[in-house]
């Protein structure tokens, strides 16, 4: 254990609340991929986790203090529900997610409009009253481990009132490029970049993320914050547990029979505009129409569900995901055979159960700070499943030479690696996948957990 | 003049082909930022000017050979159509300009399938058609002056065929940065950056420009090109003329009526995606939200004209242009006074007449290689025109002290910079207004083309 006290700070807890219709405040773990990166190393330790309320059940939770539940010791932070909307939807994901994974259609968005710059104030607002709640709770000399893209404010104003606390920020998404750094106002990209450099230490998932985070910070601040790298690690042990669970095994059965002994191709993401989904499918029907000895052969499972649709961006997304599927199935369907089976609920079970099955598991983001699945998808699969990664996803780093790597806006590209999957002989795939299953499993989330520590201990002595 | 003789190529040439009613080829001069810069130096040199065939009468001129009229020697190089719209529309502009310009709504676009493939086949192939006709009709020892992002390609071919002759590439757009050239295929990506570096130098408007080309190459290539900067310059004598014309007093007359004693803001400018036509307007609709008092007191004259209607995107375009001035004209018209004054005709007559009248010039790109309207706008303008420029445009680096700065995504700073234009003393509008005059005509069309021809002269030697 580290010498200074931790803390854990995140948008979203490692628990989730509810009332039940005795009235009655119940608990449970929350899903979420930062709650299973960071809950897998802390779930039992007694560490401090600070998280924002995000709904009235939430809310309700805030007024009670510390929530001691599933090995966690929790304390919310109550937001009026418009303040919270400005920082979450409209900064948080309207606007830094947009930016770091490279998404805007710039002749349209974004606008930074006065109802914009309104958002930007309750942003900082937020920022400042996680850093109150902190310097208020935390022990002393603590080392306060602040999470995601949601949060680069933190650090500054913490240490200014806590001068005693370390802190280190570490960022779950991809960083912006000096060029695509401009799109945001000036004073707007200092204060994010100085807020980020004020922590103790800065960490990304990829070396990728961590050069264009110092390429802006020397750019725009004239000076080369601290940055360390550590790769995120699925939890082996919970995501087997789930594989061993009985709903999995019936989620497991019926796609089985869904897919009736043909190929299966799999995909398992949030409906999310960095995910590329559609063309995934694009891909997939070019795979049809040009190597037509794979139609009726193989299927394509789509796990796909969805995500953020408080944002406008992200109904049409699923629109667009929806009608391609319509799309492709109408053109190659055949009595016996739907080429895509698409299943839009989030069950995490049925999805371990499509990763145990696939024979192809595509990850093929356009950006992506890791992506998990691209890992917990070796760990459980039993088909010697090939992986077609895309070499955009921060994951690349570390499966990129175990994987079949494919360019995310390639749709040609793309299918010709889904053919290469299919094709590829028994022994080239077994090969492939025990060396796919030896890097999934390399690390683990103390490794990661012990890099964080090890780097904000090292930033503050 | 220089050694060696010159020929110039680019997509398009600078004269404009019509068969008439007794089905005679007509010929006059064309219109387009290109053929102005290029043409306004070569006119009357005798240079050979080599150019692509766009449609049906350019075909016939093609037949003919080299064409003599308004001072230039011009040869068409024909291709049928189908391949033509593969290289224009699909790469050049429906890719290549996105690219640069860093257009592209990346969830959707691009999309590279197997039609985008057999597109960039054409692409190759057209390059190569030029650089063969060029290694046909070059004189001995010729310096060739290769024009814009459609030709990337013509260098190397060229010099393969016709050691003798030296070449010089110059870009009219920006230059992707290398995380926005990751959308490309590597192959594709390779091909261009080599095709380009396979000229003895390339050109730029600006810096950044000229470095952003370089980062790329060092990072795809793991070599330098030869770069240089030379910013383009008005033909300050054409457009004088043309705004002595009778045309331009006409409409300038109607400009007049309509505006009515009231203040002036214009833009002119094609419709055009990145040009941030839309985000000009809601910008002026953040001013008349905030400050009331400019209500009824203001006139916004777009003389925005339809362009590369062969683009899905630019028809979705220009409906959104529409739509956003109907928006605005419905919130704020009164009986006497509409807000934004909408011409879509494309008459340049009448443009220079806007600039002329204009009180503020609002040109507000979200990237643009150099913008010449920003340095047209201060050389015939009458009074003491405040220049409301994006710092994202090429123009930037030699205008910004002089005018006033934007950020093209910042509607709320965007309006505040109108505002602050509107209000401006009229000491500081004069002293401003000068500045930019100078600024403006401090480089002519023949110090560009001087640039080019020393920057090949000394790759070559």
């Amino acid at each position: 254990m580290p010498d200074r006290p931790l803390v854990v700070v995140s948008n979203r807890g490692p628990l989730s609340f509810a009332i039940d219709d005795a009235g009655d405040l119940v608990t449970r773990k929350a899903g979420g991929g930062l709650a299973t990166t960071v809950g897998g190393a802390l779930a039992g330790t007694g560490t401090l986790w600070v998280a924002g309320a995000l709904d009235e059940a939430d809310r309700r939770a805030a007024e009670g203090g510390t929530v001691e539940a599933e090995g966690f010791n929790v304390q919310l932070l109550s937001l009026d529900a418009d303040t919270y909307r400005a920082y979450y939807d409209v900064i948080a994901n309207g606007t830094l997610w947009f930016l770091h994974h490279g998404l805007w259609d710039t002749p349209r968005r974004p606008r930074f409009d006065r109802h914009w710059w309104a958002a930007w104030e309750r942003f900082r607002e937020v920022n400042q009253a996680f850093a109150a709640q902190l310097a208020d709770c935390a022990p002393k000399d603590a080392l306060v481990l602040v999470q995601d893209y949601h949060l680069p404010l933190v650090g500054p104003a913490l240490s200014a009132a806590r001068p005693d606390v370390a802190t280190v920020h570490f960022s779950h998404t991809p960083f912006a490029s000096p060029d695509a750094l401009r799109v945001l106002p000036d004073e707007v990209a200092g204060e994010l970049l100085r807020g980020m450099a004020g922590h103790g230490a800065c960490g990304f998932h990829s070396a990728r993320w961590a050069r264009a985070f110092d390429q802006c910070c020397q750019e725009v601040l004239g000076a080369s914050p601290t940055t360390f790298v550590s790769p995120a690690a699925a939890d082996a042990d919970d995501i087997r547990a789930v594989a061993a669970s009985a709903g999995c095994t019936d989620a497991r059965a019926t796609l089985e029979e869904l897919v009736g002994g043909r190929r299966l191709i799999v995909r398992v993401d949030r409906i999310e505009l960095s995910k590329n989904i559609v063309r995934g499918f694009l891909a997939f029907d070019e795979l049809l129409a040009t190597k037509p000895h794979w139609r009726g052969e193989v299927v394509f499972g789509a796990f796909v569900y969805p995500s953020r649709e408080g944002l406008a961006e992200y109904q049409a997304y699923r629109q667009e995901v929806e009608a391609v599927i319509e799309r492709v199935n109408a053109r190659w369907s055949t009595p016996e055979w739907t080429p895509i089976v698409y299943d839009p609920t989030d069950d995490f079970a049925r999805s371990i159960a499509a990763l145990q099955l696939a024979e192809v598991l595509l990850v093929n983001p356009v950006r992506d700070g890791l992506n998990l699945v691209a890992k917990e998808g070796p760990i459980v699969n039993e088909r010697d499943g090939v992986l077609a990664l895309s070499r955009e996803s921060g994951v690349w780093d570390e499966l990129g030479d175990a994987a079949l790597g494919l360019h995310p806006f390639d749709i040609s590209g793309t299918a010709q690696t889904l053919h290469r999957a299919l094709a590829m002989p028994a022994g080239e795939r077994r090969d492939r996948a025990e060396r796919l299953r030896a890097l999934a499993t390399a690390r683990t989330p103390s490794d990661w957990l012990a890099d964080l520590v090890a780097a904000g201990t090292a930033a503050a002595d």
